[in-house]
């Protein structure tokens, strides 16, 4: 099984790393991060880069093909190279993923018309432009496109495409694997949980 | 501040991204990865490679010094080079923190002596070789030293430190902007949650 992750400038690494954590130990899997050019792209905070294995000319059809958010996702939404890359792989593919506002990039490759999408609570209103109905859940499947809330959204959405393509034991055994019993110190990881001046704050910093 | 995250051949990637994804956005932070050589270093998978932007010469007292665990975690645990460095880094350090078998180069450093830590359940007992007293709790704070279970405890960790550090409204604000509102598909997070077929398959897996 192939999979590929699309990298672009000043994507969100989280959101790339937790799926790839789980679906690269996917028996027979060959996960390859996939950017423009080969070679190191650089995260949003500007400290981390991650290196591209592959070129979008080099990876044609992959069976997995999983596209991260960040503040770089209207650049890449506007890029023609890589909407016309997801779109030709989103054809063949068996599964199309975003984590965040990688729905965002999905949304202009066309992948969204009319169907049911989450990602970025931040992001919800942008999604309508792409012709997708947003639907306030962790983790969205439609068909063979799931879309996942932030960043961290992506772990639950991984771990429900294993146990979906491989069998629950598979994912209950990478579950236990990255020991994910989580325990936040905080219960604020919604806008509906988090005080509202948290809210604000956050809204106003993410523009 | 200056935070510092060791990367070392066979890393475990999630154990760094969950940490760097917030520590990084510490107002004024200036995280680096760091590992013997700058430039990529792979991870236990084979399928990416994350870039050191320093060498361990060029990183010489940040304020946070982070190690991640991984099946490399032996041969790190091994390399004289990296122990000296830890063990130099750690004498001046703000916080010493582990996710993982990071506790592990930890504990070969001599940091842990007379401590308790955790690290991934199912290398517990090897703790104790490094006179580290094993506490099972998911994020274990003993003095200026903090350890996490396996992997994706490094997100709690770093919730925690955040929290510490810089006050409980920061923390909350990192929690919401990656939307860590966790909703596993399964329970079995923790070998005292999952069935016991797969604990021992696991265990049986990581040898």
């Amino acid at each position: 099984m192939e999979i590929a992750i699309l990298l672009y400038d000043r994507f969100t690494a989280l959101d790339c790393m937790g799926p790839y954590e789980i679906l690269s130990r996917i028996p027979g899997a060959r996960l390859r991060f996939v950017a423009k050019k080969a070679g190191p792209v650089t995260a949003d905070t500007g400290m981390l880069s991650v290196v591209a294995e592959a070129s979008l000319a080099d990876v044609a059809a992959p069976d997995i093909l999983l596209i991260p958010g960040g503040p770089g996702d209207e650049d890449a939404a506007a890029d023609a190279e890589i909407v016309d890359w997801v779109r030709r792989v989103h054809e063949s593919s068996k599964w199309t993923i975003s984590v965040c506002t990688g729905a965002l990039i999905l949304g202009a490759a066309g992948v969204l018309r009319g169907l049911d999408a989450t990602t970025h609570w931040a992001s919800a209103d942008k999604l309508a432009t792409f012709g997708a109905h947003y639907t306030e859940q962790r983790v969205l499947r439609c068909g063979k496109v799931i879309t996942a809330a932030g960043v961290s959204a992506g772990i639950d959405m991984a771990l429900t495409l294993a146990a979906i393509e491989v069998g629950d034991d598979f994912a209950k055994t990478m579950q236990l694997a990255i020991e994910y019993d989580p325990q936040p110190p905080f219960d604020c990881g919604s806008p509906r949980k988090a005080p509202p001046h948290i809210v604000e704050l956050l809204r106003a910093m993410l523009g």
